[in-house]
């Protein structure tokens, strides 16, 4: 089995015609789609699929509530499936792709067996729905309710742009929305997890340090914030400037202000979405919604941004998310680079930040062992039909994987 | 039969629950209903509905073609029912209300079978299709292909957001995108058209004027431009600002440079719509696209505006349309501004130039001999679920354009 063989077989899935990117959003069609195709890899391994109370899948090969009952939970690897709109081919199933690699080869040379014959340390493979937030707005959702992290109260209100609820997508989905919650059942057989992910940016591809994969050390704080700008519809033809109120001033100043404060501030600030009602070529808008996504080192300085946009527009923003810094087992990243480094025959690889959010990065604020692997990424293009990665490099990438599941299965 | 008890009966047609404006588009499902409305009321007035080769629909009382045969083209009235998106309940549906109660007061009092028995002067009333260009982009398409003014191959090419061409929705709606086209038979039969209308500006309300109802002189010329904002997609968390190229910055200044130039030139200008590609708040978007719609006493004026955009952003715009200055027949304009004035108890009523395009204006165009009325717009609000006139006006409305049409159909 090869990783690009893998992602091959889904290539069509969730795939939009026109932009050539996907379009792969929880709980529909080809949300199921993709899970079925996960069901099917994972059977092909020898083991089945359990969905848990919060729409995750889950795969083991040995026991893992009697492994964790004798306090040797499992090791755990695996990603999501689900896009941004428009998204690329890696993020997320890269890493879903490497994990069914790196569980087949080691059932082919032993290594799996001999971890569950000999220490009774079984292996997990997970694929978590919703990473990407793309349908309901929250990015991780998936990891977020079965941690504990976000509140299902909360989640479960969320409603897409058809006002469809999450609690209602999800129940057609075949889960239980009054289930739905920490799950802590499923979290004790977690001992530790290993994220493999296509990076996103390109600091692995530059010539200083020229690697097919890294490691992360932590994920820089992030806000989304929604900025609701009222005005009031007329009509474009007839009404003087000076009876205007028009929104789409204010959403100039936001994007212009974002731009600026990010660069003043040593932030990241982006404004991707906007929606305009009624969106009428030939009418004043009666309003304009804006998202503001901003990130940075600190929590100090993405506020700082914020405080910006709010006072050029004196309003305040609507906080949608919320991720803190996240900062990742550093023992066990050091460990991880080692493991990478061997398999590679280097000695340990870089270790580095990153301002992109994924499970991992949950599952580690919600005190599980967590760690991340980044293959190269030669554009650093992310989020958008031309990611990319070279094949090599994915390869390698499930190599390191099975290196790194290879170690952690070899703890006593 | 009461222009507020038209309006009522199709009050819940189109209506969108959350805004409470309308949606009321070409060629769909409600564009039907609307249709069949319209042609029950008609019936109950004694005559048939038939639609001409652009989908507009037409109702005579006389023989038509016998008259302009006989070189006595008939008088119609009419105007349309679609609306822009979260339109409000006047802007069209009242022009054919009030023509509805014109004609039942003029089939009531003997007028109309005196014009027709003594004069051969026959009375039409109609319907135009798509008078918004909400769901293709170009307004009154209908009236600019029956006239001419529009060319059948640009329009039936046009596409809606779900990317169905308009020849593919008037297919479905049961006409023959092959025989679409300027239709001399139908306009042979049209002596002078006066379209009634609300007003869209406060004009008429305004303590100088303060009349129920006044009269156009002309249309103040009128541009649709496109700017088709290109960036590439990339990841908001990890992508340094350096490296971005991204759409919005461009749009925040087509928002700001649109306002001051329009400002500047002593135009309208507005940014109605938008949209952002793919729009996901983490993502840089790949593309934006704006409209900017101007408006201006002079062409000078409303190209002066557009160049300083394209300056702005160094990029050329796509015109989407293109409306000329149009003057009505200044004789007929102060022949129904007396009309009116009688019919409200004084002399003639103000006559003024508006802002807004309508299919009178294309008509006016095309040579056929056209006039509006404006009902009075206490806030001047329109194209929007505020958009309101008082009922005792719209009654004035009715009965003044009874008048004039009293007046055109006593011409020997």
């Amino acid at each position: 089995m090869r990783v690009t063989g893998l992602l091959e077989e889904i290539a069509t899935i969730g795939r939009d015609r026109i932009t050539g990117g996907y379009r792969r959003f929880a709980f529909t069609a080809d949300d199921v789609a993709l899970g079925e195709w996960f069901a099917a890899r994972v059977r092909a391994l020898g083991a089945d699929v359990t969905v848990d109370r919060c729409g995750n899948q889950w795969a083991w090969w040995g026991d893992p509530d009697r492994a964790a009952a004798r306090g040797r939970p499992g090791v755990v690897t695996g990603s999501h499936l689900d896009s941004v709109p428009d998204g690329g081919p890696m993020d997320g199933p890269l890493g879903v792709a490497a994990a069914l690699v790196a569980v087949e080869a080691l059932r082919d040379n032993g290594i799996l067996d001999e971890a569950i014959a000999a220490r009774g340390r079984p292996l997990g493979l997970v694929r978590f729905v919703d990473e990407e937030g793309a349908r309901f707005g929250l990015a991780c959702s998936g990891s977020r309710l079965l941690s504990g992290i976000s509140a299902p109260s909360s989640v479960l209100a969320l409603r897409d742009a058809e006002g469809v609820s999450y609690a209602e997508a999800a129940r057609a989905g075949g889960l239980n929305p009054d289930h739905m919650g920490r799950d802590d059942e499923t979290l004790r057989r977690v001992g530790c997890f290993v994220e493999l992910h296509v990076e996103q940016g390109r600091a692995l591809a530059l010539p200083e340090l020229n690697v097919p994969v890294g490691v992360a050390s932590a994920i820089r704080p992030h806000g989304r914030f929604r900025l609701d700008l009222a005005g009031r519809a007329d009509h474009a033809g007839t009404t003087l400037l000076a009876d205007r109120d028009d929104p789409m001033l204010a959403l100039a100043t936001v994007i212009s202000v974002a731009r600026a404060a990010a660069s003043g501030h040593g932030a990241l600030a982006t404004v991707g979405k906007v929606e305009v009602a009624p969106n009428a070529v030939n009418a004043i808008p009666s309003g304009v919604r804006a998202w503001v996504d901003v990130r940075a080192d600190t929590e100090q300085q993405v506020r700082a941004v914020l405080v910006d946009v709010e006072a050029a527009i004196g309003q305040a923003a609507v906080q949608e998310s919320w991720t803190a810094a996240t900062v990742f087992p550093a023992d066990l990243a050091a460990e991880v680079a080692g493991a990478v480094g061997a398999a590679l025959g280097s000695g340990p690889v870089p270790v580095l930040p990153t301002g992109a959010g994924h499970d991992a990065g949950v599952l580690a604020q919600a005190g599980v062992a967590s760690s991340m692997l980044f293959v190269r990424n030669p554009t650093g293009v992310s989020h958008s039909p031309a990611e990319y990665a070279e094949p090599d490099d994915c390869e390698m990438g499930a190599q390191a994987l099975a290196a790194v599941l290879t170690r952690l299965l070899a703890v006593e």
